[in-house]
């Protein structure tokens, strides 16, 4: 499969719905892949059973505050020079890319870096959406090691990370984006193809397309966007559950930049006399959403802010007082959901004292 | 040449001397290299012209808050780790190890790193002194990378820098330094014999020894230990010019901790009525001496304090206010002193605005 430059809008589209409200604004990503495709190198997507066993795969991703990516865009020659160096580093080159996350601007990074390298992109990825550390991936949870993790940043200078866990090579490797004055490119999580098949969070890539189309069709059918993304939720292969979870106007909105995240909440009241109102807690992504005080989406299930009459996914900085809005919520497959995926991704990592609940069960 | 149990009390005195304030508490290596020779190892000490031109050296030490490490002994086993790191990563064995800075607890880390490790320890360093960052060194002065620089914790993490310059790669490692509490045991500036006998500050341990050793023979022989230290220094065959700058008492004392830093100053009161006044200021290492206003020395010559009749070394953090206090200056060795050097550890460096003048001139 290959992407063209038609599909660039609905790919990204997808890439931010997935990023729940986090993941950074793909518009950045849309423009760096658009370049690469209008100078004639397409990236190529392939299932992962594609792979061979012994194929060498590798993660290219941005990392660090998304802010920051949005003043100075990410280097593609660092993202280059990372991989590189990890191959240099390892002994041997590789063979394919995987996405560390499928949401926001790393859902387009290996589509890039795929396409200058001419490596195929793995239609799969480590999150299934979008998450704010390197150790709240699959990857992770299903036993392979993040390190050595490379550091590119813009100036040919290079880090590299090994830590006794992926939590602490997260720890280091935060503190050196603090030095590399808020981003890095990184190369990490070399596996073979066989642990790529029995880790990563399968066909999100595809998925992401698939999200941006039926929102493009339903705009281009003159129906209701969100309407058409919800029919084309329930209906994919893979079962998920997709609900409208509210509709309304942004009457309370709190954000706050702490230790490099943008925590906050916001609050849409209902329209008419008994709209009701949904809140919305975040930690860069959306995790948690009430609903008249009733709890109705948790993480690491899909909580979607999207415009009230495009379906336009918005990231939590592009969130405005008087906004209309609706959300959307979305189950993740069962690969997120076990005991080990839910100990690092689960609503305890974010601070919520609670156990997960999936959204089938709490709005069923 | 050996160093013995007889010689560690000198040795670690003489360092504590070279630290010129800082360098962190010699205490805590007096200890760890005294098990080693209890244990039947013994460093072994070498002259910089007994090493091959083409042998493969190293530099073993200790980077963190001096703070830090009184609280938590440098642990061997990590040096050891980072060092054979390196080797790994370089693809070769180390003929030799070569010390980062003769002063304070590093005087003395490359000496039991040497003991475990077999290899023998060039009587040599990078500072002829402390100073407080990677890139103050003779290596980087003269035109050798501190990278790739391992960095080791205890517990088996390591982190790999390199970056486009050593003060970057000072910047990067200092961040890892927080994520790894305080504390790292690093190793780096890999060199070449030729390249060590170029750009070492030479006989710098065997300094210390003699340094710990004219104290102590003074001390026998019931002769003022401080007159018995300058004769030894003048009498060198490196011709260092020395001098007692001052002699009084702490009568005032201001010390900060900022950016992983200890700044301040001390003012010592003369003893009788025109008894006059002497100030230091610091940064981990006394920097500038002035005596009645006048100045009287300044980095990097070296600016001692120590203990009014014994002649014991004493480090800022054991500066207390009415102790008796003699303080010494001691010229350091061209090598230190070119234009190259002192745009690295001058005055500049340490934000005083102010031209390096030497001790024999400024006091001529």
């Amino acid at each position: 499969m290959k992407l063209t430059l038609d599909d660039l809008h609905d790919y990204v589209r997808g890439a931010a719905f997935l990023g729940t409200g986090g993941g950074g604004d793909p518009y950045i990503g849309r423009l760096l892949l658009k370049q690469e495709i209008e100078d004639g190198r397409h990236p190529t997507i392939i299932d992962p059973e594609e792979l061979d066993d012994e194929a060498r795969v590798a993660t290219a991703a941005a990392m660090g505050a998304p802010t920051v990516m949005l003043e100075r865009f990410p280097k593609i020659e660092s993202l280059e020079a990372a991989l590189e160096t990890l191959q240099k580093r390892l002994g041997h080159k590789f063979d394919a890319l995987i996405g560390a996350e499928a949401g926001g601007i790393n859902g387009t990074l290996p589509l890039i870096a795929g396409a200058r390298t001419g490596l195929p992109v793995v239609d799969a990825d480590g999150m299934g959406r979008a998450f704010p550390e390197l150790q709240m991936v699959t990857y992770n949870i299903y036993g392979l090691s993040a390190a050595p993790v490379v550091m590119a940043d813009d100036h040919g200078d290079r880090v590299v990370v090994e830590a006794g866990s992926n939590k602490k090579v997260e720890a280091y490797a935060r503190s050196v984006i603090m030095a590399m004055h808020g981003q890095a490119q990184i190369a990490l999580y070399a596996m073979t193809g066989a642990e790529a098949k029995r880790s990563a969070v399968r066909n999100t890539l595809s998925m992401a397309l698939d999200i941006g189309r039926a929102i493009s069709a339903a705009r281009r059918g003159n129906a209701d966007p969100v309407q058409g993304l919800l029919e084309h939720l329930r209906a994919r292969a893979d079962k998920r559950f997709a609900a409208e979870l509210f509709t309304g106007k942004i009457v309370d909105l709190a954000r706050e930049t702490r230790a490099g995240f943008a925590f906050g909440h916001v609050r849409i009241a209902g329209l008419g006399p008994n709209g009701g109102d949904c809140e919305i807690a975040f930690q860069n992504e959306n995790l948690l959403a009430k609903r008249d005080g009733e709890i109705v989406a948790m993480v690491p299930d899909l909580i979607c802010i999207v415009d009230g009459e495009t379906a336009e996914p918005i990231t939590t900085e592009g969130l405005k007082y008087g906004q209309r809005v609706r959300v959307i919520g979305v189950s993740v497959p069962p690969i997120m959901r076990t005991k080990e995926a839910l100990a690092v991704f689960g609503p305890r990592c974010f601070g919520l004292d609670m156990d997960f609940e999936p959204i089938e069960t709490l709005l069923g």
